[in-house]
């Protein structure tokens, strides 16, 4: 959407594909950048379908140019180590939501240098840069969230290892027509996407949700726009399967019950549902 | 700051003169105002020197020529009764943090059928014109902020004026070569600003400071900047009597006795910053 803004500026963008997991080539963004290019941006995880981008790789071809480089942590702050080093970027945006600090507050991360436009203008505060009185609770709140986060990481990972797992075991094996998105090992930790074939994702939500289970047929941000997910399009889940995904996002405070549970309850929610589907012949 | 912005989008933008007080004439927005013109933004009162705008008569010119109006209220919320209908504006922006509420999260009133640019693209909260996980601790802070502050309002009023008038009575009675800014009776109940000649401003902050009394010399988004304040060349104040002035925000906490311990701090603070000053002469 940004760069939706930045092209009606008069800004040129090259939108990069992906392959069937979700993943970015370097080869592509080596093949993309122009004398012109200015700065290059991927996501560090996609928060839909999971898969991890190679961000070490593709920041050594983008350094070669003395391009800037950015990504979105939002979805893997907190949950996987960060070293903005390491990663090679110059630029780094993330949120306390996503690694359970306090809502509508968020950081970006800017390596010494990097020259970015106000994003707000007005006054002094933030060096110019975001001018207004600073959400203090949020930004105290979302030091703390870091230092939680990185104290029990290796705690919290290799929980939402062994759920996740279970789950992605588990799943095709009770439900056919069940097709797992994503990376199978270059993927977030907390997430299992999945489409569900002759199922419409929001009924299966509202049956989920009656039965105490709290999903989502897609990112916060889109679900609501009932549209068919940009993201599964471009990794080639034909519209009618993307019609049936089902997203589920796994959280610290969820136990292997939480998991056995929804392994129970969703194949007769399937079940249920494909029933009542013309499209679906036993 | 944003209408500098709006210049360097290719907007024209046209800055309206004020007399001494700091008053818009709505006589000058008739001429300012041309076929072209489509937004008219006036704040409801200056944060600096408390002068508030004629809004409602400015509305009734603007409204004529069908241009959206918009009024800076951040300022006034919760100090005075606000009401969109009788002020004639589309839009009214406030802040929490201004009337107790919590740092970081604002309002902005929009009348129905008012179209804006999104203010953050990428997401369908707020539909569509504010991107991004809601603050929504910071949202119930407003609303129960607002909710104390229109039940507590007269109340609060009475004893802001009874402050304020005690301030400005005495004051240039006790020091001498002291102008009082701002208009005498359309003013912010908790503001009283003043221009100390023969006096640096900041040299005066910390002296008071040292005596447990907290002051500004200017506008929270400028006064670190060091620069003479925009709003008192707008008004006429003469560079070197501006860097003398000091800006005291009255609070509902603030009580008789304080004011009482400020009149008689301040003289002596004065006086011995002036037998400094090589300008000053018995």
């Amino acid at each position: 959407h940004s760069a939706k803004t930045l092209e009606k500026w008069g800004f040129k963008v090259t939108y990069l594909p992906v392959d069937q997991y979700g993943l970015v080539d370097p080869a592509e963004v080596v093949r993309a950048m122009t004398e012109e290019t200015i700065l290059v941006s991927i996501m560090h995880a996609n928060n839909e379908i999971g898969t991890i981008e190679p961000i070490e790789e593709i920041s050594r071809v983008v350094k070669e140019r003395k391009v800037y480089f950015h990504t979105d942590a939002i979805a893997t702050t907190g949950i996987m180590p960060l070293d903005v080093g390491e990663l090679g970027v110059d630029c780094l945006s993330l949120s306390a939501d996503q690694f359970y600090g306090p809502k509508g507050v968020g950081a970006l991360f800017l390596r010494k240098g990097t020259r970015i436009m106000p994003y707000l203008e007005g006054g002094i505060q933030e060096d110019g840069r975001r001018a207004g009185t600073e959400n203090v609770a949020g930004i105290v709140g979302l030091g703390k969230a870091a230092e939680l986060a990185k104290k029990e990481m290796e705690k919290r990972r290799r929980h939402l290892f062994f759920l996740r797992k279970k789950l992605i075991n588990e799943l095709p094996r009770r439900i056919e027509h069940l097709r797992i998105n994503g990376h199978p090992e270059l993927r977030l930790p907390n997430n299992v996407h999945v489409c569900i074939e002759f199922i419409e994702g929001e009924s299966m939500l509202m049956l989920l949700d009656s039965q105490g289970i709290a999903t989502s047929s897609g990112s916060a941000c889109t679900s609501r726009a009932l549209k068919v997910s940009h993201v599964l399009t471009a990794i080639g889940v034909p519209a009618a399967v993307a019609q049936g995904s089902l997203f589920f996002s796994l959280g610290t405070d969820n136990s292997e019950e939480d998991i056995d549970y929804l392994l129970e309850t969703l194949p007769s929610v399937v079940q249920r549902l494909r029933e009542m589907s013309p499209l679906y012949k036993k």
